[in-house]
């Protein structure tokens, strides 16, 4: 049973990690207790089992049954299962098991009322809830950590592939799931790679954006090397809302994504189905429609996003435009029974009662009743005959991410002369299957014209569009999309790998990038104010605050930049004032410490932030505590005025820790905040200040009140506390995060790799003021900043006088 | 009243002509069943009437209420009334009657039911019904019919500026207007401009395009010379709705689109409001709130759109989160009624109603309720002190266009330290009050934050970040909107016009918008087989038939076309064959004459379709008694099998008319369809056989039965018979319809403005196919396509054997 076109292919990949929230069967318990598993017949599980299978792979997913004991053994197949399955071993299979409340708030709160109706772009019907979205995260994490703990058995057991492992997530259930799997697998060291599939649409951004936590979920698809859509158009959705949600640099053209350092594919691999089955079931189904009538024939889950209430309508209004057909056409209607127990899918299904009813009782005459419904399941049998016999294969969901049935209406009509398939445009279907007739199934009138032009089509153009149809199903089936999907990850050799063109990776972040973002912002006429974060956004992360030096290059660049007359520029930096300005070595232009508490204008003075008149009491007291109490052995306390720093280099290295741990513990029962520095602990009053107020501080201060009118601003950093800047200055600066993290959240307006990229917006600013006119205003900032100053201060609500320490 | 900025403006513009859905005051009953004038306070209002009356403009609208006598006199305004539509005569008002029932199908049906949801994305809350559309296309007929009958009276009365008249039609009750009123104004020559503004949210494709009949609205808008939107995001929405709808060429970076021959401006023109007005209002509007609370303010029409359930939600989970707000803090939220009437409207009142009261019950404390609920109306002085004298402004719709309530707040907030503005990123406001606090509403929790952190907002940051949006809504306020419309329309004199910056005409159709189209779907190894009408398409539309002359570079390009290994021309015209062969006059190139009922294949072989079996001896019969009863005095009648024609050209002019209208009779009696033809008759099978089926036949006698997977196809055609041949191809063929009119529905792929765009097509096909590597295959399919035929006949359906005629 496994697909020939798959054992070549798989050969050259790794072992196949299949993620999925239900495992390809189910566990049910028979009459004495015992687990036994129900096969799924699934095109998916047929065109994904036997790779497992012929890999070595696992498969990780929800058996369908919660147990209470998690470890009870998970029974081989039946010796009578000849499905696709069979060969999974029960060794090859973990199941992930979550307290039953919990996955219901995951599947049912999240999944089902969440992310269905959202992606399906029917957001009056999501549901937007914090607790059912933390139940999310906790079972993708859950499902997470069970790969992950699989992966690594496997890695360790010496039985996988040579090739990395391949781990392919499913759908709209585990959409967070890879970034965790990345993260640990980094840590420790386990090679993979990391694919996804998402099984429905994906919006557009003025959808995706309504869900509060959207900046999570790309993310969380992101972590991994490819992500996989059934069409174009949902790709360059995900990739719109990547660039707009997340600030991503993305490549429309060559569909990719720069997140967190790497690049990430986008996909389009549109699902196919096993074409071959389904003619040989078509071949051998027995004749089950015995009537004269022209069938039409629609099969759908009975679901909000199917439209079986337009359906209905249109058909009604067929009967009623072009009377011709009646007695010569029937409506074979099967509704596949779902969630069942949700009150909008019960409501909808009394909505699609009464309307068959109404229209049968309109229409019906004594040996013709219009509509016939099946409100039920059937077999693939079964299935498969009604496809054949159908004159008319109506599909017109109102949304679908792709929709099989159009494709196995397709495969099965075997018959000459073949008939008619209509699709709604607004399924992956409708996209991708172009000689089928399109229908708007929102438009009853026009609809109902379709069916009559697909009634009275003539032979030769059903011909045509059938066969055009078939070949490109049979082509295109479900093991093709699984090979498909492995050409995206990369994990095919080169000579079959034919299907992936144009670059796989962004290049590095160049000027043009920035000439993108900032022209139109920064213009030829405002000076320009960039504020700057020191460690992590000019120099390299290091292991030591020591070693965190600034490339020479950054340096030289901002030297140039800081000899201009419209750039000024400021470093605000965590670190003590002095430090940093020690740090980055240029005169002339403003440091910002300790988060902003002191700042040294670039004329030498120098302003700290004042201790609240409710903490002047409460610091006296602390600094003498600490002078009692820790200022020994080399220990000594520096005032800074808002600021109080335990210093304890000169302290013998084995009394060290208690005696700074006894520091921070005064600190803190003063009231205080202890901030760990350098050989060092801070003691801050808890101050509303922040590098947002002080980079407020700092533009008044240099540009006086109207500021915002007067400059551009970009602010650039990679750390926690960067973000209350953000926050201050959105829509008043352009804002930059540098992160090579998986998971950020922030209020920057994009994100870069780098400290490079950090380096490269250095040069694009120095080009681009370079290449402006020499200033004509004789009164530059810098010469009466002092001057601005005194104005500010009036302004200020707090007592922020500087304190001249010069 | 009139603003001064305007009076300067609107020297320069024609005579303003507002069209709306209301007029700027609503007409009553008095007590004694005379109709008066109640003005409207609108900001709108208030900007454009005195445009309107400085031009010697008009307003078109309707008055508010259903006149008996349409033509009962509109009564001048009231001596008391001091609003700006007091100058506004009654002789400048046209009021517009509609049937109160079609009025109500319009209104409530189509625009509340339909437009109002869709374009606010909210799908699920739409509904499509044809009849509804129906009475919205009919009012907006009566609106374009009164607009241009009192377009003309004002033109021709001489009381209109000199510039021609500026048409600004409203809003989505009036998207059709405009094209109406455009024919009418070029067919009687009566000049105006044409603008529109939308004021609520345009949606993106995957939402605009479930409505049925999107291509129709987009094309009702694109009648006007400048369409308008609130920001940015939505003209980008429309412009890719125009480019993906209706296949128009489009400029991203100008928002041009080009429709019919002309090139349509798109422009963000954010509305704004009475700023000083509102000030004003807040310095003399007495004290209303007497509370030891921060008042938390929130003013919405009770709609489904505004949010209300989401902001009630969050201001309960701000109380149980941060108890610290209790009794400090209290929510007022004014309800403003709207559409009582409706189901929907009754069920969100309760909804709202039942949860603050729960919310009441659950934290209220003997002197303090936390939830101020008004459901009413509240009067401008009101309104003016609640912003004065609120902390906050909540402003949190789910979709809004704009939202003035987050301007009118800022306007009042006079107060030092002012409140905090919130406001959610779904609304215009969010876009462009960048220092509000933005919060989505959907976010329960978050929103909670965000209104803690603008009631515990440091008074520095709140000052600064109200100086800002203050100074933008006092420099962007309504009059300064009115301004960016004359400007956008091109209004102004040029060193007014300052605004208006890059290109505003669509360039001609270049090769280069080719290479964008075709370039992928050509590439390098298919043969490409031209298809293409002959009147309109290569040849202009002339006066007679005989004067529709292919220009020679045009035939100059086809002949060295036709030279091409790789290229295959079929000519397929309504024409009889040997009239359209002459009238191109290139020899080897496949011609198909009477909509491809005779085809002239290259090698000098005929087919012509063959006559029904069922209309065998019908033929014979119409044959026989054509000649018995017209064939005389110089008719005569020629058989071409499936086709029959009566020529006249012989019949002296005096008796012509009548024998061709007896003979016009004959045809039709016989069940035949009689086509008139040059000087003849021409009397056609009523077979199903058409451009679309005549394609596919030149197709396949070409390239055999698997033509679509050797061939690369385009079709050009200007002519609704074309459409069965784009139909007929959907899917497998480049398709495009040349036209220049305002309004039509194609299934092509792409419009194309003219026939000099077909030469550029043409010349690109040369340039593209002209730089491929000489094919190395021996068998050409010139050489062959005899071969070809046969196998093709034998797949026919339908008995297609070729007459040959040589």
């Amino acid at each position: 049973m496994i697909p020939k076109l798959l054992i070549d292919v798989v050969t050259s990949t790794g072992s196949m990690i299949v993620v999925s929230n239900r495992l390809p069967f189910v566990l049910k318990r028979n009459e004495e207790g015992k687990l036994e598993r129900t096969a799924s017949a699934g095109g998916l599980v047929t065109a994904v089992a036997p790779v497992v299978i012929n890999t070595n792979g696992l498969w990780v997913g929800w058996p369908g049954i919660h147990l209470e004991d998690p470890n009870e053994p998970i029974p081989e197949s039946r010796p009578d299962d000849i499905t696709p399955t069979a060969g999974l071993k029960s060794e090859k299979v973990v199941t992930v098991q979550v307290d039953p409340v919990k996955f219901d708030d995951y599947y049912n709160g999240c999944c089902n009322a969440t992310f269905w109706p959202l992606f399906h772009s029917m957001p009056d019907r999501a549901i937007f809830r914090g607790d059912k979205y933390k139940a999310y995260t906790e079972v993708n994490k859950e499902f997470a950590d069970r790969t992950f703990e699989a992966l690594k058995r496997l890695v360790k057991s010496g039985e996988a592939e040579n090739e990395p492992p391949l781990i392919w997530i499913h759908d709209y259930h585990l959409m967070l799931a890879a970034n965790w799997i990345r993260q640990t697998a980094e840590e420790e060291e386990v090679p993979c790679k990391l694919g996804f599939f998402l099984h429905i649409p994906f919006p557009p951004w003025d959808i995706f954006r309504l869900f509060p936590w959207a900046d999570e979920i790309l993310q969380g698809m992101l972590g991994c090397d490819m992500v996989g859509f059934h069409i174009t158009d949902y790709c360059l959705n995900f990739v719109d809302c990547c660039q707009r949600s997340l600030g991503c640099r993305v490549d429309r053209k060559n569909l990719l994504v720069e997140h967190g350092g790497r690049t990430v594919r986008v996909r389009p691999l549109p699902i196919g189905i096993p074409f071959d089955r389904f003619v040989e079931l078509a071949h051998t189904a027995p004749k089950l429609l015995s009537t004269n009538q022209k069938i039409i024939l629609g099969v759908d889950r009975l679901d909000y996003t199917k439209g079986l209430v337009n359906r209905l309508k249109s058909f009604e209004t067929l009967l009623e435009k072009h009377p011709e057909h009646k007695e010569k056409v029937s409506l074979l209607q099967i509704a596949v029974p779902s969630r069942t127990d949700v009150k909008e899918y019960q409501e909808l299904k009394e909505e699609i009662d009464q309307l068959v009813g109404r229209i049968n009782g309109r229409f019906t005459t004594p040996n013709w009743s219009p509509i016939r419904y099946i409100f039920g399941c059937v077999s693939q049998d079964e299935l498969a005959a009604f496809y054949r016999e159908a004159y008319v294969g109506l599909v017109t969901p109102l949304r679908d991410g792709m929709n099989l049935v159009a494709k196995e209406f397709v495969a099965c009509q075997i018959n000459t002369p073949p008939g008619v398939l209509i699709v709604s445009p607004f399924a992956g279907a409708g996209e991708t299957m172009h000689e089928a007739l399109i229908c708007n199934p929102y438009e009853i009138d026009s609809a109902a014209e379709v069916i009559h032009r697909a009634l009275t089509m003539p032979e030769d153009e059903r011909i045509l569009r059938m066969n055009y149809l078939r070949r490109r199903e049979k082509l295109n089936d479900v093991n093709y999309w699984t090979k498909s999907f492995l050409s995206a990850m990369g994990s095919l050799s080169a000579q079959e790998d034919h299907d992936e063109v144009g670059a796989i990776t962004m290049p590095q972040v160049t000027l043009d990038d920035f000439d993108e973002y900032l022209s139109k912002y920064i213009g030829n006429t405002h000076k320009l104010a960039l504020l700057l974060d020191y460690d992590g956004t000019l120099a390299p992360i290091a292991p030591h605050p020591d070693l965190a030096i600034i490339p020479q290059e950054t340096k030289n660049v901002l030297q140039r930049l800081s000899n201009l007359p419209d750039c000024y520029i400021a470093i605000v930096s965590g670190r003590n004032v002095h430090n940093v300005k020690e740090m980055v070595g240029i005169e002339g232009i403003t440091y910002a410490g300790s988060h902003g508490l002191e700042i040294l204008h670039p004329d030498g003075s120098k302003f700290v932030h004042p201790m609240p008149t409710e903490f002047k009491g409460k610091v006296e007291d602390l600094l003498k505590n600490l002078q009692e109490k820790v200022c020994k052995d080399g220990g000594w306390v520096e005032n800074k005025g808002a600021l109080l720093t335990f210093h304890f280099r000169e302290v013998p290295v084995n009394i060290r820790n208690d005696l700074a741990a006894k520091a921070k513990k005064l600190i803190e029962e003063a009231g205080f905040k202890a901030g760990k520095a350098h050989c060092a602990i801070e003691a801050r009053p808890p101050v509303q200040w922040n590098k947002g107020r002080a980079s407020i501080y700092i533009l008044r201060t240099a540009f006086g009140v109207d500021w915002s009118e007067r400059i551009r601003i970009i602010y650039c950093g990679d750390d926690v506390t960067d973000e209350d800047a953000m926050q201050a200055l959105k829509g008043m600066a352009a804002t930059f995060r540098v992160t090579s993290s998986s998971i950020t959240k922030t209020s920057a307006e994009r994100r870069l790799p780098s400290t490079d990229s950090v380096l490269t917006l250095l040069k694009w600013v120095e080009r681009h003021l370079s290449r402006r006119k020499p200033s004509l205003d004789p009164t530059s900032y810098r010469r009466n900043s002092k001057q601005l100053q005194g104005g500010v201060q009036m302004e200020m609500s707090f007592p922020a006088v500087p304190v001249e320490t010069k």
